[in-house]
């Protein structure tokens, strides 16, 4: 157990929309400051998702902590003339001090189920709405698609190679560190392991062999063994990559160290990396491992594995960082409930196409599917959500090691149709009696 | 003008791939340490695309003038036992020096175009690789994205909306800044305005209506349009759309608040436009406009206004933010000289699929397309790349609404099949005969 760590150093409380600060504005002039509670649920699974991985709020809880309005910030609110002095001081003393409930990060969770609930004051609840979502909902998307590669890979490593291809730099150590959740092996991303504990990885670039020019393959690997004896992992696609197998025996046998292993990049990886192994097993060096890289996501990972291709490990960029064929989640962070007269009563909204669920929710697991009832039922299963936060003090949050090996049993134990890669069954989620009763009594439509 | 600014506060240096340092330490250790140079391109231009609007360069060189490796970046790596102390050392000291050229932000490109070049001792162009293409790839991503929805708007504004479901909160601040330079008139992200003075914009939260219970509507707009008068957008889909009309338009009358105008964010947004249009009309309310949202991108929007839905501006979220159908860019960082001898030689890699230009260029514009040449060729057309940043010294960068327009006046005058939304034709990029004759030099096929 630790203290909740930020991913970055910047005081975010600006990180808001607009209509957060000027509804803000509006209940402070009005005193509507009562107690308020949100969750967040996503409200439908992504294209072949049978579930999701949830993520992120180990980041929440260390914003909440946080929150600030630092004195750059107010100065830029006065000047834009939107907010009077009244607001403006209260936002100077405003500090976060509600409670929050969450499912611990790396449980599997269906459509529609309360991820995260926040009870709150008014206004501290709405001024922190777009930086909670952004969170959980990147952060899910990422370790959800993680898990999937990694399930595709069977046993074989993964490793986030997806840096240069996310949404900016920073976005980078998110990616790291929910997939990491998703369960990869690691990061090639060197901050993630500087700020995060996580493993990290290299092989080697085109350039470094191109550095000793045409003619300078065999002189490449041979100073890249010697530096890095019994690690190095080179990468032989840079020319032709069948010949370059001979030129890595050559230089394993020149320089007398072990190579650990070789990456390919391009090409046809399958009939390519036949080849490169049977060179490889032909020279007595079986120990050498393949790893595969270039464009991979987890249906070509189950191609290549179906059709027997020799890999040890992979290197997937682009496709994990981006969640390539499902890049954005529909988390929503809807008012539940809200204080009046004293109580807390139920809130819902109906509109044409969106419906939310009105209450203070509880999600209850059983080993065929989560029920969805009201937080003082009685239901059969393991409660999901728990307090994380108690008047905007964090609890003390799990190892990232722990939420990862939660994240990897409960992807496992869960049925085949669900973890299906194409058209998956989505995992079961039910409603009470009691939460479709309190609907029908709130004028839903069934 | 102005100097070059970063969207965050953190020593970056270690948002790099392993193998970039890797590399770097047996650079300094062989004395491989001449000048090199790297090219940055998208070699392919995503599905649906036709253009790219370049965008990123400024806080790349905010990036190279801040690298630093500081006192727990080196801490870390030598705990990592994978480095020696002579390289830690160098990493200490190490400031980019380098020159970069480029091509201005908002710069319509095509395919395989270098958009970006680095000229620099070789351990600091290779440690850089990938913080530098996280940032272009991901802004000029967006910027191409947000350029496609605001010339399907057709001059009605594009206002961003998608903080909530971009990668994280800091991926929020470098979409608002590229979306704003693809031509969105602003953001809903409070912290986009504060940082780089975006015009910023919001409406109201379905929450807000809420508050006041389901008989509550009217006081909702009331109290709203009295805290915000002549500026308050009314979000009017919490309940029934077409009724909520009415209630507008009571609480209008009773308050004698001008109301700027109403959001819909579901349903069938063209057929309740149409009735909410129609019923403002009648009670003589023309000049309040109608807001769209809800998963718009460029193709909804095309056919909204193809249907001649009443409609003044649109704000778009997550399809914007994640540039939802094409959601990575294949930008690469590649070596195409390196010195030898004291000279700088041109480097072309050639495995199977992946072949790189040789040689330092330049991209020379014609109103017909851009030509690739050799940068010391006299070839008509205005010549794109420039240097932005010399010994490591950033020039002075444009603002960000003169980025703004010369991306949308590069579009406006893109041809028609060029900028078609499905299917285009792509920006004709052509290769000078001298680097055709250079290739075929360094052995590639034709």
């Amino acid at each position: 157990m630790s203290r909740p760590r930020a991913l970055t150093c910047e005081p975010y409380a600006l990180y808001c929309d607009e209509y957060e600060l000027t509804m803000a504005q509006s209940f402070l002039r009005h005193l509507q400051t009562g107690l308020v509670a949100f969750e967040l649920s996503v409200r439908r699974l992504p294209p072949n998702r049978g579930y999701l991985v949830a993520a992120g709020l180990e980041q929440v809880l260390a914003h909440l902590e946080s929150l600030r309005f630092d004195a750059p910030a107010l100065e830029y609110l006065r000047a834009t003339g939107a907010y009077d002095e009244q607001f403006l001081q209260h936002l100077a003393a405003l500090r976060f001090s509600g409670n929050v409930e969450a499912v611990p990060e790396g449980t599997v969770v269906g459509a529609d189920t309360p991820i995260l609930r926040i009870t709150a004051p008014r206004i501290e609840a709405t001024i922190v709405e777009s930086w909670v979502l952004a969170t959980i909902n990147h952060q899910t998307s990422i370790a959800t698609k993680a898990a999937r590669v990694v399930d595709a890979a069977a046993g074989r490593p993964v490793w986030d190679f997806s840096l240069r291809r996310v949404q900016g730099p920073e976005a980078g150590v998110a990616v790291a560190r929910a997939a990491y959740i998703g369960g990869v092996a690691g990061s090639a991303t060197v901050v993630a392991g500087q700020r995060l504990g996580i493993p990290t990885t290299g092989t080697m670039a085109h350039h470094f062999v191109l550095l000793f020019g045409p003619a300078g393959e065999l002189a490449a690997y041979e100073q890249f063994l010697r530096d890095y004896p019994n690690r190095a992992t080179l990468l032989i696609d840079t020319y032709d990559t069948v010949a370059a197998v001979d030129r890595v025996i050559a230089a394993a046998h020149d320089t007398g160290v072990t190579v650990t292993g070789v990456r390919i990049d391009s090409g046809d990886l399958m009939a390519v990396a036949d080849e490169v192994r049977r060179r490889f097993d032909a020279a007595g060096l079986r120990d050498v491992h393949i790893v595969l890289s270039g464009d991979l996501d987890e249906y070509r990972i189950r191609d290549l594995l179906a059709q027997g291709t020799p890999v040890d490990s992979f290197g997937v960029g682009t496709m994990l960082g981006t969640s390539y064929d499902a890049p954005a989640l529909s988390a929503v962070y809807k008012l539940v409930s809200q204080q009046e007269g004293g109580l807390m009563q139920p809130v819902m909204k109906h509109s044409t196409d969106k419906l939310t669920e009105p209450g203070v929710h509880q999600v209850f697991r059983t080993p065929a599917g989560d029920v969805i009832g009201l937080d003082d039922e009685d239901i059969a299963g393991r409660r999901l959500l728990a307090p994380v936060m108690s008047n905007g003090s964090a609890h003390d949050v799990p190892r990232l090691q722990e939420i990862r090996e939660r994240a990897l049993a409960q992807v496992a134990a869960l049925p085949a149709e669900v973890r299906r890669l194409e058209d998956p069954a989505e995992w079961p989620v039910a409603r009470s009696e009691r939460l479709r009763a309190l609907r029908r009594s709130l004028g839903a439509r069934e």
